[in-house]
């Protein structure tokens, strides 16, 4: 083991007192439910009139057990800083109920309750895992539990297990299909109750009592560590364009967070390129504007941030891959009895509508491969596979020229392309995340403990020192809105997108002209887990602008 | 300016005690000239009868003056964590043999020699640069100096600054030049006496006095903490093999140091490869074996480090890609007029000798594009923009295919690449960067100050605590040797590459066979800048076993 490993384990983790000691608290009705759609209300007969909850203490509903707690639990979905954390909290708060209290994980992912695999958590292991980073205690895996089948398997295998509690550590879909198995297993005479703990390094998961997800906070203070050692790469050879694409799917939190943090010549938000319509080609006019600026102040470098999200963002693009994944959906057997790219897409393109066709030729041959050849296992687009940032240089470089010969350029535009995803996912949460984890895991374990069921841990006021953070559950029904999903109506948790309205991005959209064309890169250095408490201590900017 | 960068701007770089007082301190010639080759002792009449010099406590040359010294310096190519404190270094000695000394910094690179472009270095200046990442004290560029009419503008340009002395912190390439420059002032009457700083985080400028050039440490800490995040995502995830490509031309030392710090499942280290004749196709048989050993193991994940400079030890790609350089020098203007990769390829396909025809044909399409479409400034083939990860990648998933039809192989394979290398090369230097860059900054002010040219700044004995280490002068010509370089015989200081006899090559190899199927990550974290000394004060693992 490390010595960053044997030193980062005495991390002791802080939260709010009435977490730290659960024995003496309890968990209160605060609120009567919150009035919920027609058809999602119908959809959970048995859970959808439950209140807001708040861990406090002398809660009306005393949590000190004469009972032994056997609790369960699960990763879904992508890794997050901190999850080892979430727990380690979860088990520490069951044993202080009572000592004999029982901790089940299920390994690989939701696929390891339906094959029943599974291992017990003891002190010893959870040591080894205290404050790292990774989901190597249990793994992890993307199988989505939400028919009734895989309902009834999971009943059985809790049964067989004699769960009280089982706790779903995931995002947006997980804690949707959270949300259906609590009413399942209630409605199916089950004793184990439902608690989710939102978890993504996207933070696109948020609500009234979550601010944002765990494992945000570390993994883009990793990106911003690469960011800025980027930018003074750049600074220094005063000779390329550093397009960098960051991770996160759909919402732009972590390019914003990024952005605020670094400050870079330009950082494209998808949802404001949504909201203001622009076409692959406006965001190309946006950058060149940028570049021709720069380079008449003798700059002929920058950075530019991308998120990966971007591409369903802009309308001719999002409609292409639509009208594809249709297609594909449709002929799949024929397409993959096409070897090669050539005779795929031009079978393909064939029967595009005329406007994504038009698209389609429209694309460098790179990413129209990208596009055709790369599928994720559902056989849709592999949206994530898309090299944005190369599609968006393509352009911008045949732009560049154009202005040049035009007389309106007179620059030089050489760059470098990045993606930083999986470099960030996996580091050992910052004492933000390890708090904030810890802290959840302490109210997973209060909220299994009370005998509600289908709950997602909330712990807010994070702007504020741990020990006043308050410990609240949430209705997962609360927060679940109709959406048409693959021409049906579902019940979802929708992804939080970023809020333009928003203080933070109302920083940013104010901060930012100074930034297109001077300088002002900041350099925040790597996450510091030891030192001065303002380098160790810190939390997400766009969580504390006002 | 960030909470780092004010509390890292405390920190107070550790050196020789001979070298943090110099007024006491001396130069002596401890050792005679080595035997030169002798056409390299023809090339520098003037300059290759000098000894080691030695920078000692009450040496014989007493290193406080009655005048100011007047310095110059300047950063050459590219750039490597620790440069602006060998400035500072270099700044604070000069000062401290006389407070009225001044240096002088040229910007941009060699080039801003040419152009006489240069900004005087104050104390103020200094104090926000020392411990910083990055060149932009002066930027950085990558114009070579080797022509007698560069050299006289030098003399000119120095003689206008009437400098005593002059410090060119660079790589092998540089100090090679700086050999030459310093005998041209020498015989042309200047008095301006010439300095050479290692520099490159390659770490292939190495000898008898230099076990390693300062910048090294930090980019392969940054690498290593990415590669450690990045196998925890591989174990938690289960799914993915990720082929992580690192800078470093040439030599493999980074590969190295980063996999002693990681302990990978693979890393390919060039110089093995090359010693085994290894094939394209024999690395491909390499990796499959491990993929196929793994996957009986129930492990269809895994992390490969590549090193950058790979593709120049393969025979039939070095053969190659010298038959493509060839032609395209001889035909540039002739192939810039084809437009477009079909019929560039086309050209030059049917010039090459058959051999490498056939190894081009046998290319993926992307590696051929990056092959005939990427020149780098001088219109030769670009081999840091080939990206030799993918390339191993499509010749193996094809081979693993054939496996799979074969019966040998049930595994799963997906993959991610990665390409590292700006993220780390402009990070805050480490402690020991830090101190050891400072270190050779004081030693080159102690050898500008000793009336000595033509010497690279030498500090040694690095295992050793810094008050331990030892700083020599190391004439410039014993490091030259003659090497043939675009069909001429040139006196240049050869890259040190990975000595497989040496001990960090051996424990490497000794470790390996158990990393390939354990998964023996090690993680161990971020730099760290403050905090227990075990984890701050570290040095580069290759530097320390025996």
């Amino acid at each position: 083991m490390s010595e960053f490993l044997i030193a980062r384990r005495e991390y002791k983790p802080r939260g709010p007192a009435t977490l730290m000691d659960l024995y003496g608290s309890g968990v209160s009705e605060v609120a009567g439910v919150e009035s919920l759609e027609l058809r999602i209300a119908d959809l959970f007969p048995k859970t959808a009139h439950q209140g807001l909850l708040r861990v406090e203490v002398g809660g009306t509903n005393d949590l000190a057990k004469a009972d032994p707690l056997r609790v369960g639990a699960v990763f879904s979905g992508g890794q997050a800083p901190g999850g080892h954390n979430v727990v380690g909290g979860l088990f520490e708060g069951i044993r202080k109920l009572h000592p004999d209290s029982t901790l089940t994980g299920f390994t690989g992912g939701p696929s390891g309750i339906l094959k029943n695999q599974s291992l017990p958590v003891t002190q010893e292991l959870m040591d080894g895992y205290r404050n790292t980073g990774g989901f190597d205690l249990f793994g992890t895996g993307r199988t989505k539990l939400e028919s009734k089948e895989d309902f009834a398997t999971c009943a059985r295998i809790f049964d067989h297990h004699d769960l009280d509690a089982f706790v779903v550590i995931g995002g947006d879909d997980s804690n949707t299909n959270a949300a259906f198995l609590a009413e399942y297993l209630l409605e199916h005479g089950s004793k184990t109750r439902i608690v989710g703990v939102p978890k993504t390094i996207d933070s696109d998961l948020r609500g009234p009592f979550t601010e944002t997800s765990f494992g945000f906070d570390t993994a883009v203070r990793v990106y911003a560590e690469l960011i800025a050692n980027i930018a003074k790469d750049a600074l220094s050879g005063r000779k390329y364009y550093h397009f960098i694409r960051l991770m996160g799917r759909s919402a732009s939190h972590i390019t914003l967070e990024a952005a605020m943090q670094t400050r870079p010549n330009v950082a494209l938000i998808s949802e404001e390129m949504a909201r203001d319509g622009k076409t692959m080609r406006g965001i190309v006019d946006l950058l060149a504007k940028v570049v021709v600026e720069r380079a008449a102040a003798g700059k002929n470098y920058g950075v530019v941030l991308v998120p990966e999200g971007l591409i369903e963002f802009i309308p001719e693009m999002s409609s292409l891959i639509a009208d594809l994944n249709e297609i594909i959906a449709a002929h799949k057997d024929y397409i993959e009895s096409l070897r090669g790219f050539t005779a795929q897409i031009e079978y393909l393109a064939g029967r595009l509508p005329r406007e994504s066709a038009a698209t389609l030729a429209g694309l460098p041959i790179d990413i129209q491969r990208q596009l055709i050849m790369d599928r994720d296992p559902h056989g849709n687009v592999a949206l994530s596979r898309i090299e944005t940032e190369k599609l968006l240089l393509e352009l911008l470089s045949s732009q560049l020229g154009e202005l040049k010969s035009e007389g309106h350029y007179h620059g030089k535009f050489s760059f470098q392309t990045h993606f930083l995803g999986y470099e960030g996912r996996c580091a050992a949460p910052t004492n933000f995340d390890a708090n904030y984890a810890w802290s959840l895991g302490l109210t997973a374990a209060a909220l299994a403990s009370s005998g509600h069921t289908g709950y997602l841990a909330a712990v807010h006021g994070l702007t504020l020192p741990p020990d006043q953070w308050q410990a609240w559950g949430v209705p997962l029904v609360s927060m679940l809105t109709m959406e048409r999903r693959k021409g049906q109506d579902k019940a979802v948790i929708r992804k939080t997108l970023v809020d333009l309205a928003g203080p933070a991005f109302r920083w940013f959209a104010e901060s930012r002209d100074a930034w297109s064309i001077g300088d002002d890169y900041r350099f925040a250095g790597p996450i510091q887990y030891f030192g001065p408490a303002g380098l160790v201590d810190r939390i997400p900017v766009s969580l504390t602008v006002q």
